[in-house]
């Protein structure tokens, strides 16, 4: 069945994608399975990571970006993260309002994931549904987050090309930093730049980019301004994307780049694992039963969790 | 020495806060010793989390109720939490602009902590970082973080109080729910609510806060107006985190929630020691070794981490 499976999504049938995130996304244990038997078939996908603070229009961006990658023939995934809890229904009310623009194309596959469980298990969970993707067939797989988190930042991170949205609004330059958000750009948009602030946002970026905030030394981070609503600037950061794809791909810096990911990947693999090990149910009893002589100060935290290490 | 560092620590003595937090942020092996003894004076501590989105005034509002706290003759302890990589050293700088408002003060501490390293790592120091100062005699400890990734919003959570700053920027208020701030909030304030858009911010916080989303059914989450930079407004969010310690102190709610957060705090000690234990000498080699096939796709990260644990 899991061979099926695999099958369908590497024919790119949309159910079958479906399915196979559901599995990782529900953490099924099918879900391993069925990726390792996709994995040979990954690292074709392009990753792009769209973040930047709420209501920079991230998901304005991704759609019209959506759109010029199609026209060019590119098939697309999908995937924005939100941190919305169970009961605001923000993955599914995303999904919905999405689906009105792009849910008849048979080659853009859109889905939302939030944040219901766990952090790691979110960033876990995002990465694998990335790699079924992958898998399919898509050309580009975008990844869109609320980047003023360090999880949501870490996500935005796993991309091959991270662009990060701002808004006139977003405070002033000093604010970004302290968000994180310098860092990780490889590429930066002025979205709503039509509105007032965007030229002093664009110098003081443009000037924080100069003293030395790059990831990398030999290339100048772009500063890209847009109208996304409008369609104002996509071309342009299309071709931004591409400059700085070919770049990464020219110096082996793409492979670098992956090989750390990866690094990462295994790490919450191992972590993910060793969590699932350790809370036997015997342990599970013992926090039970201690954990009122903690809370009375009784005990240590840190004693206790020595205790169950022996 | 740590037995006299303790004895310091819990006579309130500033160096030796510093330095104990200095141990827990160092990860340093003492810093668990350190812990233990402290532990039984530890729970005193009044907690109130402060989290919004960058701009919104979270280290002015801070100051301010650090004033109104004094007034009232508390003794206060601030953890800042920045989601600011080394470069930018924005901990650093937070500290010295702080020091000249309450560095004098001997019954004010201040302490920010960067996200220097892993995330999970970061809101671990913190919890600690706030017991140091709980056992240091304060009455209020403060913690403020940057409010819309995962990890802040953890954070946050740990407190008793948790007040969630917005401004009329902070973008509209379906925006504001996708941040997943709604759920977290015990008090929501909007600050710098001199400027436009206050009053629409208003309205739809307290429609959507009426619609369910409060903590606490038996209790209406109150919305404050607050220019801090003026004081305004502040009193009378002293008086919500009043009410709302009263609330939770009369019905036991408080001892629930220090029960759930302390779980977590054991799951957090558990997850470190884990990974600290796993990654042997022998498992690093391997990885070492095996990496460049895993990233060739000979093998799967899966099919490997299987093999680590076997």
């Amino acid at each position: 069945m899991l061979d099926n499976l695999a099958e369908k999504i590497l024919k790119g049938e949309k159910t079958a994608v479906a399915r196979g995130i559901s599995l990782v996304e529900n953490e099924s244990k099918q879900a391993g399975e069925l990726l390792k038997k996709l994995y040979k078939n990954t690292g074709r996908a392009y990753l792009i990571g769209i973040t930047g603070p709420p209501g920079a229009g991230k998901s304005t961006i991704t759609n019209a970006l959506t759109k010029v990658l199609r026209e060019k023939g590119f098939k697309i995934g999908i995937i924005a993260v939100d941190p919305t809890s169970p009961f605001t229904g923000g993955a599914l009310l995303g999904d919905r309002i999405r689906m009105q623009e792009s849910g008849t194309d048979n080659d853009v596959f859109i889905r939302s994931m939030a944040t219901r469980g766990s952090l790691g298990g979110l960033s876990k969970k995002a990465k694998e549904a990335c790699e079924i993707l992958d898998a399919s067939g898509k050309d580009f797989v975008i990844i869109e987050t609320v980047g003023v988190g360090q999880s949501e930042l870490d996500i935005a991170q796993t991309a091959d090309t991270t662009i990060v949205i701002l808004v006139p609004e977003s405070g002033d330059a000093v604010q970004t930093m302290k968000a994180g958000l310098m860092e990780i750009g490889d590429i930066f948009v002025i979205n709503k730049s039509d509105r007032d602030g965007s030229e002093a946002l664009g110098v003081a970026l443009r000037t924080m980019l100069h003293l030395k905030m790059t990831k990398e030394s030999d290339r100048e981070v772009p500063v890209i301004k847009t109208v996304a609503s409008r369609n104002k600037g996509i071309d342009e950061l299309y071709d931004f994307i591409i400059r700085h794809k070919t770049y990464l791909e020219k110096n082996g810096k793409l492979a670098r780049k992956r090989k750390e990911n990866l690094l990462k990947q295994i790490n919450e693999l191992v972590n993910n694992k060793l969590e699932n090990k350790f809370w036997t149910n015997d342990r599970k009893n013992k926090l039970e039963s201690k954990i009122d002589k903690i809370s009375e100060r009784e005990v240590t935290p840190y004693d206790f969790v020595d205790e169950l290490f022996h």
